[in-house]
């Protein structure tokens, strides 16, 4: 087990109604909110009216509109609001878009310089305006994390940044929020979940007992109750544990003192910079392919724990295991409805070497668990099409 | 599963050498410091000059002898400390006991009466010292929560308190400090550990999978890894795995979302109040008695589902599979070398009638999953001796 820091301080309101404590805690920063949030789905399933009731004393400012894959440019004009309208808090209604979106805002607010230079150099991110969000989807783990991931689709960049400062004070986490969710925003955020976990569960560390345990938990959670939720969508129990799993699975403690860099995200950033794919349909679709791509011997005992742990497999083969643990991951994601091939999304072959030597040079592939070249991630797209 | 506030904000440290980050942590609350100790073992096994030389330009006033019960008597002398000193910020070097009191010191800073209203009416803590903390004992999880636990032997009374704002800022958690302890401490705080988590773990609750999951992995790491720290005190892995499983066994993971009372705890507390034994002992010998004593056909599915979860029982037969996995917590615990029995300790049944009805009354057991009344508890201590 490497050294770490696990810092998760949000504070969480979870389950029905928990909306109520919204007005204490923004008013503990201030009356001017900015009010971030997406496509407007908020405004059909009544969340926004209940929000702008509950802060009918605060100056409401709106920022609509972000999109999927929040732009550079979204964020330059919450900027300019926050400067223009003296902002104290940002009041993030949404999923991890909107969240994302909120926190380089947040940071904009106290820099200078164009809000971009914050993506490349998080180093530069210093003071951040306080963030509250409200969480009306589960998936990127946003909540209760100090990452933000933003594209500027002009130069076909996607790019993380991080910094604790961004991570929001206050997270209200009702599942019910999530029944209004399309089946494939739900199929689409537990494959996202569900990606955070592998990503640092399959690493060269074999002593972190407890985060591994943690890990096949939380996919266990994932197992269960997406196909409920997919069947069921106004489901307590699953829209619950899906939502509570998505936290958990990004807060830090699934990848405490477990280095190293992460695989499918990378790759999945160079197709969504390219060409603007939903961010969970991209990692199904490339993760069945990564796993097949990195089975050895020296990783087989890794997989076949997962076979064991997760999906309960006995097999006393390590690779029978580990090969149908795999082929149980990619048939999981197309039951839930994932279309798990490029091919269905129109995407061809034209662009796979530049995006292969861009995720190996970004993400720092090279020094992976099994590490990966130009070649290896170019190979794991035409298997994805 | 119930509503739940998660809020677990403190940072902390992990790792092999951690500590070096301990006067900047330090420094971002002030100078003047109170460090608060026990039976002086930090000065044999080197902590105790670490930290003053790391303080080295901070005015450090010490309250060494810190009891393993902490005494309410000991939490007025270090309040006296803090207000004579207008000290800054309070580092516990220790274990729970040492962190305990340091809370309760904390609070009493801000506080004009006596202490002792603030462990019987925790609504009275309004405003605490900032507190830092240098773990050297696996058991408690007062690094990362907001609980103390504090004794009047003149009244034989132990009672919990708890406020968010008592919540220690930072730990520091290097594994390598738990190497000098001697075994039966390591085997009492695992004890500790485990009875956190099955006081969670045994709830009316059956929506909670995220927390159970949590839950049975913890268990499991505590079972692997004691024996393991038993024989090998300077084996890092395990010690790492019993470290890390006891900070998050207690910051509120487990048991978010699951309500109800405690039960081990509220009858552990009556022997440690009349008797002063190792809290982790005497949790020891309550637990299993207690399993067999609830165990019905209301519990059964969820001891069948500790058994195969935790200890890998496979078993078709409900019953014979909990049965079993109550025998195998009661073997483990005598196998880690924990006296299993209250006459071993020099306990007999003087007290039981009036222990049983203090517990029953404070603990709130008539609310518990399987609710005990006084004659209930008496049984379950019969069957301790």
């Amino acid at each position: 087990m490497d050294n770490f820091l696990f810092h998760a301080g949000t504070k969480i309101y979870f389950g029905k109604g928990e909306i109520k404590n919204l007005a204490q805690e923004i008013h503990t920063y201030g009356t001017n909110v900015l009010l971030v949030y997406g496509g407007g789905s908020i405004k059909k399933n009544g969340i926004y009216d209940q929000v702008i009731s509950l802060l009918s004393d605060c100056n409401v400012i709106e920022l609509p509109g972000i999109e999927p894959n929040p732009r550079i440019e979204t964020v330059r004009n919450g900027v300019t609001l926050c400067k223009k309208n003296r902002i104290d808090v940002i009041l993030a209604v949404g999923g991890g878009s909107v969240i994302d979106c909120s926190k380089v805002i947040a940071a904009g607010m106290y820099y200078d310089g164009d809000a971009w230079d914050l993506v490349t150099t998080p180093a530069k991110i210093k003071k951040v305006l306080p963030i509250v969000t409200v969480l009306t989807m589960a998936g990127t783990g946003s909540e209760m994390n100090k990452n933000a991931v933003i594209s500027d689709m002009k130069t076909n960049q996607k790019l993380g940044t991080a910094s604790n400062e961004m991570i929001p004070k206050v997270s209200i986490l009702d599942p019910q929020y999530l029944y209004t969710l399309p089946a494939k925003q739900t199929a689409a955020g537990t494959a996202d979940i569900m990606s955070h976990i592998f990503e640092n569960y399959f690493k060269e560390d074999e002593t972190a007992f407890v985060q591994d345990a943690f890990a096949e938990g939380l996919l266990r959670s994932c197992i269960k109750y997406c196909p409920i939720a997919l069947k069921e969508p106004e489901n307590y129990e699953a829209r619950a544990n899906l939502m509570w799993s998505s936290t958990l699975a990004l807060n830090g403690l699934v990848g405490a003192g477990k280095a190293g860099p992460w695989i499918c995200h990378p790759i999945e950033h160079e197709l969504s910079a390219f060409y603007d794919i939903t961010h969970g349909v991209g990692l199904a679709i490339v993760t069945p392919r990564w796993m097949r791509h990195i089975l050895n011997e020296k990783t087989v005992e890794k997989f076949a724990q997962y076979g064991k742990n997760v999906w309960g497999i006995a097999e006393e083969d390590s690779f029978v295991c580990a090969n149908k643990a795999i082929d149980c991951t990619e048939q999981f994601f197309r039951d839930c409805g994932i279309p798990m091939t490029l091919s269905e999304l129109g995407i061809n072959d034209t662009h796979f070497e530049k995006m292969a030597e861009k995720a190996v040079r970004i993400g720092g592939l090279e020094n992976a668990f099994v590490p990966l070249k130009q070649r290896d991630v170019v190979e794991i797209l035409q298997k994805c099409l």
